[in-house]
């Protein structure tokens, strides 16, 4: 082939992988996330075949669209937080970004649960950021100062709980935002008992789910 | 028999029933949820035939043993905390006891689950006090007025969901109990965004796990 047909292949190809994986997490959103490969492929209006030449399995498909979801909406989201020049409002942003996408996609998330999928490279950026931002909304007395970096993991984790509480999709889960950063302000701010260390699972696992 | 022998009979029958579930619980913080009822019967001291004249069922034994849980260290608290000046301290009262609960026994609360033992009926009185607490607290100032039942319904969540992130047993929950409260006071509350309504599941159970 022609180097110019073999450019078209491959972008065909990307074409196609990005179709897969949008049918993917359409898929974990009405049906859950055990979704057979077959249904999946029906949805992205690809052949079997296709799908398993490039996912060869439940398991990598799940991976890929996690790795999909986070691209799309919180790697840029990262971005703007850390440059934006409230530390504080790039925390909120962040959080936010976060249970946006959680409250849209929980399934996408269970999903990549079940796989395996949910390592600490792929937490580690977003966790990273929100440890930065709040350190320096800390060091610009707008944020307690008595947080440290496990409180941030744990308030996601709590923030995350909520969502299970409300029929998705919706964003009713802005009103606990609110509620657990007026927590976070260092106005009136009580003494924090000590804080235990993560449990060992979470430690591996470094997700908030 | 005799009166006094059939009283005697009854004694010992209350006795056994109060073993049982005592080693229940026992057994559930030391293996989970799933504990066979031989296990417990050997725990207790009892044969497996006394266990099961009392017990026909592991969901009998799981619902007994909740019952037993809530008899102790829910009920009386109930008592207290409504009889305190301060409501908001009664309110944080009962928010820890509860969470003192869930966190030594979180598996006695999840054979209850399983068990389909969490019924509106056991959780009302203690969810009734929470809102009769808050509300008196709202009234006298010392919580946000614009708190409405349900939120506090999720704040229990929240906290309960935090114990997972924990190597149970032990008091770390205090710390992130006292950051919600924080979130609560009516000192510096931000605008609140709305509340939705609980998830139809939510208010079928009306259980915070």
């Amino acid at each position: 082939v022609s180097i110019d047909a073999s450019r078209r292949l491959r972008a065909d190809a990307a074409r196609n992988s990005e179709r897969i994986l949008h049918a993917a997490r359409e898929s974990y959103a009405q049906q859950g996330p055990d979704v057979p490969l077959d249904e999946i492929a029906r949805r992205a209006g690809v052949g079997v075949a296709t799908l398993y030449r490039r996912f060869p399995s439940k398991e990598a498909v799940a991976r890929a669209a996690l790795d999909q979801c986070l691209a799309e909406e919180i790697s840029p989201t990262i971005d703007r937080a850390l440059g934006d020049d409230d530390p504080r409002r790039g925390l909120v942003t962040l959080l936010e970004a976060a249970m946006s996408m959680a409250g849209r996609e929980p399934y996408t998330l269970a999903a990549a649960k079940h796989a395996g999928a949910l390592s600490p490279k792929i937490s580690g950026p977003f966790l990273d950021a929100l440890t930065r931002l709040a350190r320096r909304a800390q060091q610009a007395g707008l944020l307690r100062a008595d947080l440290v970096p496990d409180d941030l993991h744990r308030i996601l984790v709590m923030l995350l709980s909520v969502l299970w509480t409300m029929d998705l999709p919706g964003d009713g889960w802005r009103r606990y935002v609110t509620l657990v950063l007026d927590g976070l302000s260092p106005v009136g701010a009580s003494l924090l008992p000590p804080a235990v260390p993560l449990s060992r699972l979470l430690r591996q696992e470094n997700w908030p789910t």
